[in-house]
């Protein structure tokens, strides 16, 4: 029997060099699991519809064991370059096990199309269980470092210039917002994909009688899509996912590029592990810390192929095309390198050295307070905020000594000649500027680096952490009833 | 008093090709309203905390209420390479007005840096109302299209090729239920944006003691940002609004080239109303869909402008940066074009005229029944889908004639030789393959293209767009609250 | 002996999934052969400036030799995950073969910098060439079949809509010419590529004696790099690789585009020979043209790989960073689809069928002459054209039959309303309007399509054609001379 | 008479929400100046070909004129929404003045689809010569300043460490040497965009007698195109435009990201002048280098413009659709970004402060001498470089202090530890160290930041920069002589 099972209406072959070029066989390997559990689900609801026998039945989901079995990359490497992609190499290997006679069955009222949809929404939702699970572990490691170092002192930067004072707990709280809420998105998204294509077949459904309830719920799948045409022809869930990760590696790239910043000799605020860096083949002085940069760089390929996507599908009419194959590899390479990227992180933020005194030191070294003292001025003299900011931009300007910035002489004297001499800046106003402690109390508003305000932070991102771990955790028990389900059917069904 | 109230701890001025580089004063018309709402939410507060006497608020308050009276494109136009963005401007202007005294009070506990974040965040939360009220237009105009063509039989298309007979409801319904996503994605990413960034400051949050709960409350947002370096640094909601205007500008460029296909003399299914064809400059003859394609063609910048944020976010430390800039421009220039984009659409298909004659003989002049007749052969005679597909291929290779596909005796050679003489089709059971609307009926499950499926879908419709519209509109109402009591307060302290 | 043989400076071996997660071993098969390469030219060269023995560079030259023989995927597998690049991994095998006292000498004055700079500029060199030659392949089909369809008449589109009338040759010349400048701009990036790195070493050279006008004479590059920084920090030639690569396929997938419109059964200008197409797995009658759908699918990757190029490289300071190790996957997978796609586009033209009489019919059955008639006005009647374009674009929107666009007295009859009753156009005047040839004929113009033109552009294409030949050749002749050069020391030394 | 003038064959106008959509009119000033040339040239020819008399030609040259002084964006504003684009209001315009009589007949022989392409081509041949004469300044700022810093040293990067001793000069060449290439590439790209269009009509060009060899001679054309379809339909010179710029943007947002590193107080190795910083709104003692931010931001937006670009090509069918349109804003857009970023880039590079003694003091707290010593080694005791490399590291690892480098003891220990008693290194071998200058020297190879070599690539920098200034001076010639050429008819037409 040959290969190309469908062909019959043409009396040509497919050339050789276009079967090459053609063929997703080695894409689908990501896709391969997904593919028999899919046609798992339709047989047992072709059984149950009457449209498979018993023995059919039991006949076509041993042969699945057996492939399942098999299943791994060599299967498809030795048929490479004979098969156009997964689904005939599957229906083949099933009528070449079963004979034509029941495996022929096994293709009723589906279509490669809506198969390919199932294959996919089923392998997107495993992602996004996958990619979860890494974020909220990335979580696991991040807030017990927020939680000891609340008092780790360290400038804050924009422009890369020292700003404000803050804490290294501060940073690390940003870090985690953002994680929260690239859980939240995934898991909206989760819902979106997770609804049953199968039945649309070819784009127009199908007359055999099947079951569209019935492979929804074996799938796990939450609901059945409602329009044939759009369940085959549309991949805006695809799309979405692929700008999600997007979003998601641009933020690593930005954490990657603090953690480089910090890690200069000139900077020095932390220290990558050497398990994280590599050397020079010529200079042999040299630490880098290549792993951060290749975070960055791999970075890039997550939001090129959100512009391939985009590209695939600008101005494809509604239908399926051939060039919808190419959205499986970048979907996989988007997946496989954010879990990559997040690992990475995760161990070097485990190992990751602070040196509390090069930033305490850095702060020193720097007129970083100057905000502060403009607030105590309007604080104190209730003078307006924009004449305190003149009055200690120029004291800024005119200083040769950083000290100059607290000098209770200068300061009175500037407000004298900007203000009026009946406005006097108490010293003793001025000495908690002295205790980075009692600066950061100050600021006692939602969401500053207090000490306090830290605190309640955390207690916000932990209680939004486990709201969405309940969310995940609820899912996955969902998908694991149905896994029962189609595991408990297929083992009365072959006992 | 010079224009750069900020500069004085710097001797020189800017330059003035630097100034004018720098300055996006003129972009800054679009978030030009909501600064000086955010202005008025922060000095209304700054008056409740003490910080603003009576007087004080009273005087700001008006000056205010000048600046917005004048608010147009000509005071921008006027100060336009004079200031480096609006929030100087408006500064000065208020200081010009009532004097630095008072006038300087008003930037007291905030920094341009969270305030930019104000404005981005309501003008984007004033655009997803506008853009869904848009896309729920454009659900009103397609459901009664969807309605009334529920008998308007048409071929379905993959691969450029004639697949299944449908009808032109059933194309409709896939683009509603895509609609439909569109506007629960905006509904997410609203819940993510509508959140207060005042009281970040510059970055570390700042010791003046201002209210932020009463700030989120007087501009209606849900909550506070819980860390000042996620509030000015991060621009998550700017990318994730992006790239969901993206995926809408990629279906609708996807519906576009249907029309273009469709519109073509060769197909001739639909005629585009000429209020929306543009005609040619030399070829007297031409009726072109010129505003179709343009919606095609704007579609591109759409999805740019995702990858134009991802090379301004990339590898950006953590920390406020000038380039930040750059992602207003294509905020508002994607805003702006996907509402033209589907403002038009709107409009082509309310005048749409569709050729159902055309379409009928388009059906008629094709094998498209193939695989009903494939199915008939697997329903009456139990046999095996893969086989009936061989068999139905041949005769289609084989025919000469179109009618060769409803051959009785044609059908029953080849069965009998492919199968056997026990197996004989019944002439009667092919009969209902002469009626469109009989071949739909069989096709009696969720989604497909009969009539009673397509009922059920748009029932299914109008209840999602009924629950989304409640949604959004008890969003509305919370801010038109907020609005309401911001205007009140006003009145109170005015009078 | 330790695989990370740079290592010293480190106390602890770098983790496994950090190296897993850097290792660039399995891209870097696509330059191993110019890795092998670029050190016997840099080790001939070390030997020449005494800095290798005779017996050195014998036993070097030997055992590069044994990799270059055992040089295929199974090497580099079988090492995956020990080593970081292909760089370590041959000079670890060269010292396991011959001891650190002599392997240990080949990085003698190089740096991984400089060497992989190497290997990338003589791939590219490579690519280029077989590129152009592929190129010059497609022409030497299509140029045939514009030949042999000078009179293949067929209606030419603007807006999907009929325009003008044309020749299928003159198509298939706007290929030809697009194809020609695809070449030159090959020819002109080659130049930039073709320069020799070597010697910049990490970054700032080399205090070693080096010879850097032998090693680039040794490896055909046509000059050194006058800067060392520039040497090894910019992939501007990356760039414009990459850009170039994305322009072809922007080119290639318009005119997959073209075929698919003809091939649709509503246009059915062309017929895609069966080899090219595919089936459905369920609609028996279906002939899917799947390999021009996936060269414009194909084509997507190109330039997202561009846009990855760019997000890798944007604000990458100076200087070498992990993250261009990214840059070189795109850069095979450019070059490996492009030629892919050329090859399979080539294929398709070679079996393509042209049904001219569904061409001449379109014609037949259209307006299309309109222009030619309102310009006929304006040549027998020296009326201004746009009134001519009025008056014909009111006889086609009063007509009730295709023909009345040729009816002498309708015609009449509006110059006579519109112009005047002293215009009259004569019968015999509009007779060559009945004969396409002679309609082409009067279109005597360079770059019509009249056969004249056509013939005068064809002798344009050969002329250019054969001088980017000419030049592509010397230059291949040129690097043969060097990989002679090279062969013949090498045997030289080892005998 | 209506603004619709070519409209006759519709019944309808085109619907007003449409026509401000399809409107390119505002976008269009950026080619009217070009439009108004092509316009002239046209004329002139059909003039000389007897298609317009000596008092018609008089006539629409005055009409010209007159629009001509106008012309400025008021003339556009006005007639904004009015007219799809420049073409027909300008056609419109000059009816309006001379009667259609004369006026109708501008448009013989031309369409809109190759006029646009004349507009879009002699706008890029400006912007080119433009752009070029930009980086020809900037070269002669940056040269001088190379000139001058040739003992300016500084510590070279690699992965943002400290890897080998350079000179400020060293880096400035690396972009000299960029900045020569991409003037190299924009004169490819000039040869490429300077070709005449005009002939081809909408499509498939006119059987009106125009001489083409005419109009490229009074537009400075080097040629004409000689395929009527590449004429109208090609779009390869727009996007390698683009890409060309984007390439320069990804070099100078490179430029930019180095200063921005060197500016920060942590690394402090240059100063950016006050009038290129700007300040906070809150904080006092900022000094931010926010041009430098926002180079880098801006050069986002030419690459996103390539993706634009390729989003728009991308399977567009062969032939003129609308969506073409969205080209021109891009173009201009990039024209002018990146002739502002280099404008400030040059402004900053003039007025920049270098910090010897901090760059100095970088060197000397630092082991980027490390290659250095290993490579004494290699060329004094002719041993391998990997051990010396080995050791080195060794010594690195082990040292407590900076010294422990350039200690004879140490070393020696580890040389006799590792390779032998045999082998010991003289302490004068060593001194050379102590000598930034005499350690450079040492590298005498091509491309080294040793000052002999340096004065070599600067000879090399003046000698390419002026014979492409000479190319591009002789381009310059031609088109001024063909401009001379139309002024002096139109002079002598109208006197």
């Amino acid at each position: 029997m040959r290969n190309d099972i469908y062909r019959t209406r043409l009396a040509k072959s497919m050339d050789k060099r276009v079967l090459k070029f053609l063929s997703s066989l080695n894409e689908d390997n990501w896709i391969l699991e997904e593919d028999i559990i899919g046609t798992e689900a339709h047989s047992i609801m072709l059984y149950e519809q009457n449209i498979l026998s018993l023995s059919e039945i039991k006949k076509i989901l041993k042969s699945l064991n057996k492939i399942k079995i098999e299943m791994n990359k060599k299967i498809i490497n030795k048929h490479s370059n004979k098969f156009e992609d997964i689904h005939p190499l599957i229906e083949k290997l099933i009528i070449d096990d079963v004979g034509m006679d029941i495996g022929g069955k096994i293709h009723t009222g589906r279509s490669r199309n809506d198969q390919v949809c199932v294959d996919l929404r089923l392998r997107i939702r495993k992602e996004i269980i996958m990619l979860s699970k890494i974020l909220f572990n990335l979580l696991d490691i991040l807030i017990p470092i927020s939680k000891s170092s609340k008092k780790t002192y360290m400038p804050l930067y924009t422009h890369f210039q020292k700003a404000q004072l803050g804490v290294f707990s501060h940073y690390i709280n940003n870090y985690n917002l953002q994680i929260l809420r690239m859980i939240e998105r995934l898991y909206e998204v989760f819902q979106r994909v997770n609804l049953n294509p199968l039945g649309a077949c070819a784009i127009g459904a199908t007359s055999i009688n099947i079951d569209r309830e019935r492979t929804a719920e074996l799938l796990g799948f939450e609901n059945n899509i409602y329009n044939s045409i759009d369940a085959i022809s549309s991949r805006d869930y695809i799309y979405e996912s692929l700008t999600l990760l997007s979003l998601c590696s641009l933020q690593f790239s930005r954490i990657a590029e603090d953690l480089l910043i910090w890690s200069t000799k000139e900077f020095d605020f932390i220290n990558i592990d050497e398990g994280f860096c590599s050397v020079s083949s010529v200079m042999p002085q040299k630490k880098n810390p290549d792993s951060l940069e290749l975070i960055r760089g791999k970075c890039s390929k997550l939001s090129s192929n959100v512009m391939n996507a985009a590209l695939l599908l600008k101005a494809l009419p509604t239908g399926y095309f051939r060039d919808l194959q190419e959205l499986k590899p970048i979907l996989e390479d988007s997946f496989s390198k954010i879990k990559a990227i997040i690992d990475i992180l995760a161990g070097i933020f485990s190992t990751i050295k602070i040196n509390n005194n090069k930033m305490k030191s850095s702060i020193k070294n720097s007129y970083i307070l100057a905000l502060d003292l403009a607030e105590l001025m309007v604080n104190e003299l209730k003078i307006p905020f924009r004449k305190a900011h003149n009055m200690v931009g120029l004291i800024v300007k005119e200083s040769n000594h950083l000290e100059d910035l607290f000098d209770i002489k200068i300061i009175n004297n500037k407000i004298k000649e900007h203000i009026g001499s009946d406005f006097i800046l108490i010293k003793e106003s001025m000495d908690y500027l002295k205790d980075f402690n009692l600066i950061l109390k100050r600021r006692d508003i939602i969401g500053s680096p207090s000490e306090k305000q830290i605190n309640i932070t955390l207690k916000m991102i932990e209680k939004e952490k486990n709201k969405l771990l309940d969310l995940f955790i609820s899912k996955q028990k969902e998908l694991e009833k149905s896994t029962q389900l189609r595991k408990n059917l297929i083992q009365k069904l072959l006992s």
